[in-house]
């Protein structure tokens, strides 16, 4: 791999480091389908929803082979192989490839940009059928299990009765979630990474300084902004806030401690080398992510709490998967304790569940960068369940609700 | 007290804990001396500065009971007692007062403003008598150690040759330690807090990135912002990242966790708590201090490093100081391994320490706080100098720089 493990990717590599990269799948293709009619938790009805989707591997005559993987807040359906424009790979390369941890030899990979996003699926910059507008914030609120109906719609557009497994991080592991307790007979497997039940003060803290300085870019205009005059500066500030909390104090002190620019690049004089990679991050960003998307999904993630007003054990009885839970030791955005306690409700409710806390160093972006332990759990989970499925779904019996 | 622990502080109590709160010191006053001639270490002069400051309790007749309170970022030399105008109590008033742990009883108190501040002495908001406009951007930049030049002054002003103690927390803490290496016969006793050596890659990021929401906001206007229109929007981004990272994940879920705002607050609807908080905090510092004081400060911060260039045991051995180091367990801002660093290599150059780390559950606020076992610390250190002050230096010899 030329990328090195302390690469801090979120999908954004140094283009340094996409010039010498090669994916094993080569360039790899996306996909649009419009899926007709889709109404949201919040009551507003789609007349038809775009879906940008990636598919890697085959799918087997059986149609049992199906693995959909979630993508996180600024990812998109590119997942693995090169974009056939930028060249760049896909956020999880590392993790989905031929005898990856996702391994495209044995599996139908999925995935889909979700609803609310600004890559392909319909968002708020996308056109509005009544008005001829962007929707901006006529765009409905979006929540998870929105996400998840579509994706749910886009299975069913390709023949997919029941999905091998779920598997995200993030954002994408409340989609694992939201998977299993909201279509549990769809769903063998799920394996959600570094993420939570729900989110408490200092996630939402954090998403709301994200939040605040967009909308108070002046350039926001109530959300009406021109293509060419987005509120950047904002969208750039948040971008660089969630950064730091993608990483960790120990990356960042390795990676850059006290370094300062060189003088001769474009930074100011005197600045650190972590200022000018993060003045970096932000203006990438801004190139490739709509502002007011980053407002819904922020939103999404917020209010997301998978057992939403319900008893736990009620939500928890409906679920049919097994489950691989991942946590990183260094993640302080999403802390192990998180999911611990989800972990712990499994077992409660006698959920076959596999916790692992893995030791890395570099925080919450640990599930995106290369990590051989990491890439050989989630191999042998899904490749345990590809050999054992019809004999531990058979010794798991379920309480029945009533 | 009727201000409860977790009230946040920084200086910012809410109004309703204001209307029932009393000092024991009740009103205390701000004085403002002109002090003349000044150049700092980039090598700027200023004809004069004003300082404003505060002094509680009575200098002795040998001058040998003062002791000087170096404030954080966002503070002033209204150390302790209630402002005279605002009736708000000073941003140490736990601490500072009869009978507490720097005790108003037994020592004299001193506070001032920093230099490049916003609250009374020269800073980028005061006139620049060259142009009679505010100084703005032609402030010249300011370090730790041009503010502990320009408290020497104070002090020289006030007839003491000799502190007893310089105490501080956090910016505060790196101004005590500048003066240990600065003046090091005029201290006495050293108890920096919450504090370290330098700032990391993670603490330059987060004041990067508070840095960056004024400079990109549209009315700061290269500095030359009006009084009437300041870039508040960036300064409150700037305001909501600094407040967070002072909490702890645990102080924010035990306040706040996921509770909404009551639907007939001003807040929009389904707002959680936690972001109308951290919105009133961003407004109210607004009101209350200069966007470019946050610049030039926060620079200031990120720009200090003990040690500059010189090998730690030149700049160690000149230390006359005995020490108390304090951290908090929960401080993820400045982690107790930077006090450890530092504890490290003042027993390494054999200077008298004792040191602390406190199992509080507040993060890098916790030094502002009421605090028994804290207050407990300070007190008996300081009143162990008091007694034994001479009998410690005495045993204390330290090796003679050629």
């Amino acid at each position: 791999m030329s990328v090195p493990p302390n690469s801090f990717a979120q999908g954004d590599l140094q283009d340094q480091e996409v010039a010498g990269y090669k994916s094993p799948l080569g360039v790899t293709h996306l996909h649009t389908v419009a899926l007709p009619g889709f109404r949201t938790q919040s009551g507003f009805t789609f007349e038809k929803i775009d879906v940008s989707y990636q598919t890697l591997g085959k799918l087997s005559a059986a149609r049992d082979n199906a693995i959909l993987v979630c993508h996180a807040l600024s990812g998109s359906a590119h997942v693995a192989g090169l974009h056939p424009e930028t060249k760049r790979p896909g956020w999880w390369d590392f993790h989905v490839g031929p005898g990856k941890a996702v391994d495209t030899d044995k599996f139908f990979v999925i995935c889909a940009n979700v609803l609310g996003g600004c890559s392909g699926t319909t968002g708020p910059a996308s056109t509005n059928p009544q008005t001829g507008k962007h929707y901006g914030m006529e765009f409905p609120s979006v929540t998870v299990r929105d996400m998840v109906a579509v994706q749910a719609k886009l299975i069913d557009h390709l023949g997919i009765e029941k999905l091998f497994a779920v598997v995200g991080g993030s954002m994408g592991g409340m989609q694992a979630l939201a998977w299993a307790t909201d279509f549990p007979d769809r769903v063998q497997n799920c394996v959600p990474i570094a993420t939570c039940l729900s989110h408490g003060a200092m996630q939402i803290a954090f998403n709301e300084i994200g939040r605040h300085a967009i909308l108070s870019d002046p350039n926001w205009h109530g959300g009406n902004y021109s293509e060419a005059h987005p509120p950047a500066h904002g969208l750039s500030v948040a971008r660089m806030v969630g950064h730091v909390t993608y990483l960790s104090e120990f990356s960042m002190t390795h990676k850059f401690g006290r370094q300062r620019q060189p003088e001769t690049s474009a930074g100011s004089k005197d600045q650190f080398s972590i200022e000018s990679y993060l003045h970096h991050q932000g203006q990438s960003f801004v190139k490739r992510f709509d502002p007011n998307s980053y407002l819904y999904l922020t939103r999404a993630l917020d209010r997301f709490d998978l057992f939403e007003n319900q008893p736990p054990d009620a939500v928890l009885k409906r679920i049919r998967a097994r489950f691989l839970v991942v946590s990183f030791s260094s993640d302080w955005l999403y802390p192990p304790a998180q999911s611990r306690e989800l972990v712990r409700l499994l077992k409660r409710a006698n959920i076959p569940v596999t916790y692992v806390n893995l030791d890395t160093e570099y925080g919450h972006d640990s599930f995106l960068i290369e990590n051989p332990p990491f890439a050989n759990l989630v191999r042998d989970f899904l490749e345990h369940g590809l050999h054992h499925g019809h004999h531990h779904s058979a010794q798991h019996e379920h309480p029945v609700a009533n």
